[in-house]
């Protein structure tokens, strides 16, 4: 049969189908969540092999970073990216073999297939700070790495209670979004390791890609200065990021939903889940910010029955009563969301960052209190860094974290890039270009990505209020640290004037010091002592600002002065 | 029990399993993909009240005009949206109640349930240009929906083929992804009705969302002239948009991927499915673009045996042979996407729709020739409106569409705003600020969006380039008729210095006609005719080029500046 015919016998079959009665001639069919990101990879941030290669690095850390410092092990990371042998022979395009080990907690036998093998399958569906929210990331770099390379994902861990260490090689069964386990092993520990340690094959560009993952690196390096990460990289180079301090933050804690941030779908959840017998127990128990007394006031002021059994709402017929019970949730002033669950970066922290990267002449930095948008905690830190290694440029560089995970693609989307671009600059003795460093830092249990690839922040009003404020709180230090050192400027310029003119005063005070039947050539310790007093004298009348907190010594300047003058 | 005891013996609790061998006191769990987009709600656009009513149009328009236009039928499309009364009553937020009604396909009572109650259940999971992609959007509505205001979606359709009208009251089961029907019914239809009614209830904000709705359907009107579209909005307002064409552009067709196109993992379940019996016969049947030949030549070139049979490559030990077949369908230079699988707007619907949105003083569009990146076809194109109606502003006003859709959202990160702000428009004699406009549209199998919500598209450098062509060709056309128009003024500068004597010397010459013994003040008719010769002598001066295609009558021209002369 040609392929004519073959044709035309398909089209006539489809268009009998659309003649069936009720039929569209539309062929509907559910998708599996795997499939789905494996045909939008770029959503996941997958687009092409350079951002692939940059986001699997950046999963897989993010999961390292998440099982150590968030469970109050200090961290060690051993990234390792190889070129597979042959993959650019015959045309064919390059393939790299990423391996990443951490001492995190591990990942239990029970659940490493599923964690591993299917997507939206997570530890981390809980109220928690944590760099992982979505139960996507790694999973995508799976799927991605069968696409590109089609080898499977091999897992090794060890949890610290467990006296085996696991292994499995797997692939995700795409359509039906499942594990699909080729090979599993296990055998007695010999020493105490634990963590996880991951190894996947895909397509990628080093050579495009290798700057991003350096600074990358560094800039996480940056914030966690108690992370010890080893990368090696294709070239067979290898970066080594040393510990510089062992004091861990405190680890961020699971918390329960706050009542501004409640929804009907999750109240009827809540509802159906609670052991509470009375919407008044209900409320105390499964939220946060309501205690006794406020969960009273609450029912009263709203006229809702304190005794009511909470799967009465569920039934048919309640729809507007549990409409009403979550716009007073919504609308009552509870207490603002519990921030003892946040781990910032600290102030501390990020002014040593700033100073280690750039090197700068000025730092400054905030950690703010805690905020919260709809329910949902957060806090906004700014550092600041100013001049000294810092090349002006044209605009701040802008230096973005969520939840500790550098941000580096899609800036101009991001609220922070919005704020730090609309601020006056001049305001604060800042005139562009300028060698200035803007570090924005957001902290909460749920930041407000705009796609799942966690590159950029939306502009959520309360976010962007906080860190405009923070912004503004640190650049006012900076304004202060500016003017300051304009005026020292100037009294130094003045000093200048005079000192520079001691050497020579000095000689002829030596000569006219003597009666002149005595006059002759001074000794130079006479001119020496001469200068120096005069050094005092000039010296008293200079009066230099604080800057820093710390004031020069005028006397050193005045000296400085005075030794760089030649006397002709 | 206190709440501290209670607390204690949680926290114990929780220590023991932490405690427990192999366990890491982390609670995995899977979660739906409903309940993944219910919880992150912002990444499908439904980010607060204002954006959420935006995008429930939005989906539901763009269901409407693909189950319409796209399938031959001169869309009716009817939005209402009405506000929900008492909603706003004791601090309760508002609600509306949207409904939108269409003239499509319908959907089949078979599918009925899954499209509207199932995530990632979808007809548009082919290779076809359409507005829907995910199969996401009226889901994410319907969850917002059942989230803030807790109640069913209704909806009513009619397939051509069928005696009956299906209505279903459902809501999205969030944990597991599944419709539950609340409410079935079906009757005889009474007409030749056909189509799709669907009402949801969602919190909203109106007075915050009304500019960009009804922008949003102005902008969808000026493309798609051949629809009839009515809104009636929560004021009471009426806006109707008339149909202003039968003529509906081809309606797009589905197509086989492109071999440039295809990873391994779908290679994997095209060989799974295949019916084809030989590797040859499997490249022939089941991609565009390889015919007979070029499969024999394509097989030969990679010494890869034509006989071989498709399930053979499915087996262990043969991922690097799978992986030089992609490698090579990927390299192999086969003919590029076919492009009549797509529905370009077309450049004369383009100029029209500028031309009624702004009625500028020059329009200019083009349909670009089709392009593919990674196995995806595409065409760019572009229309430019400068002048007349159009208010001067410092950049030019960007009009985006993909696929037909507008896209008012996230316009700085768009691909296309990338381009037309990095153009020198000065080159092409456009100074700003200056009354610009630039439409942009893309339309695809695939349109890389950047997320979900689709209201901004990657910068794929395919497209850029496209898009950086499109917009160069049109405005060279502007530069053109500008420079023209530069040129003309000129000439009509010059005319009029010399036009305005004309009254004078017409009336002089009157004088001087006649012999000096007859002079005496002349009659208007003689000066009226000597004044028409001396228009045509000036007009026969004036060489004025053609601007958009015509040429202004010179005369015309002299005798208007004639007429503005007041003698004194």
């Amino acid at each position: 049969m040609s392929a004519v015919a073959k044709r035309s016998r398909r089209s006539r079959a489809r268009a009998e189908e659309a003649a069936r009665p009720g039929s569209t001639g539309e062929k509907y069919r559910e998708m599996s969540v795997a499939e789905f990101f494996a045909k939008n990879k770029e959503l996941a941030g997958f687009a092409n092999p350079t951002r692939a290669l940059y986001q699997t690095i950046r999963e897989l850390v993010e999961n390292s970073l998440d099982a150590t410092d968030a469970k109050g092990i200090l961290p060690w990371i051993h990234i390792s990216i190889r070129q597979i042998e042959g993959s650019e022979d015959k045309g064919g395009r390059p393939r790299y073999r990423v391996t990443v080990e951490d001492n995190g907690i591990g990942v239990p036998v029970t659940s490493m297939a599923m964690a591993f093998g299917k997507v939206l399958f997570s530890s981390k569906y809980v109220i928690r700070q944590t760099r992982g929210m979505y139960g996507l990331g790694v999973k995508a770099a799976i799927l991605y790495g069968q696409m590109t390379a089609g080898t499977p994902v091999e897992v090794y861990s060890a949890t610290k209670g467990s006296q085996y260490v696991y292994m499995m090689k797997l692939v995700i069964d795409v359509q039906r979004n499942e594990p699909r386990i080729l090979e599993r092993g296990e055998w007695n520990k010999r020493g105490s390791w634990h963590g996880t340690r991951v190894t996947l094959s895909l397509e990628g560009d080093w050579s495009r890609a290798k700057s991003k993952i350096l600074e990358y690196i560094k800039r996480t390096a940056v914030i966690a200065p108690y992370a010890e990460i080893i990368l090696e990289t294709p070239d067979g180079e290898i970066y080594y990021f040393p510990r510089s301090t062992r004091k861990l933050p405190k680890p961020p804690r699971e918390s329960k939903p706050h009542p501004h941030g409640v929804d009907i779908e999750q109240l009827k959840s809540m509802l159906r889940n609670t052991r509470a017998s009375t919407l008044r127990e209900f409320l105390v128990k499964e939220f946060q910010s309501i205690g006794d007394k406020t969960a009273q006031d609450f029912l009263e002021r709203y006229g809702l029955d304190p005794g009511l059994k909470p799967r009465e709402l569920l039934k048919k017929g309640r729809e507007g009563l549990l409409r009403r019970l979550v716009d007073a949730l919504m609308e009552y002033p509870f207490r603002a969301p519990k921030s003892d669950y946040l781990s910032p970066i600290g102030s501390d922290i990020i002014e040593i960052g700033l100073r280690r990267m750039f090197n700068p002449e000025w730092v400054g930095a905030v950690s703010r209190s805690p905020k919260a948008y709809r329910g949902h905690p957060f806090i906004v830190e700014v550092g600041i860094a100013y001049g000294g290694g810092i090349e002006p440029r044209s605009e701040p560089l802008l230096l973005r974290y969520a939840n500790k995970i550098p941000l580096l693609y899609e800036e101009r989307e991001d609220v922070s890039y919005k704020v730090v671009s609309s601020i006056n600059w001049r305001q604060y003795n800042v005139d562009f270009p300028a060698p200035l460093v803007v570090l924005v830092h957001i902290a909460s249990t749920k930041v407000p990505y705009k796609g799942v690839g966690k590159e950029s922040v939306s502009d959520v009003p309360e976010i962007e209020a906080e860190i405009r404020n923070a912004v503004q709180e640190v650049a006012r230090r900076l304004r202060l640290y500016l003017s300051r050192k304009a005026r020292e400027e100037e009294a130094i310029r003045r000093s200048v004037t005079l000192a520079k003119y001691i050497p020579e005063v000095a000689v002829s005070l030596a000569y006219f010091l003597r009666p002149p039947s005595k006059w002759q050539p001074p000794k130079p310790e006479e001119v020496k002592k001469l200068q120096e007093a005069l050094i005092k004298i000039v010296a008293r009348h200079i009066e230099l600002p604080p800057v820093d907190g710390k004031t020069e010594d005028p006397e050193a300047i005045v000296r400085r002065i005075v030794e760089s003058v030649e006397l002709e």
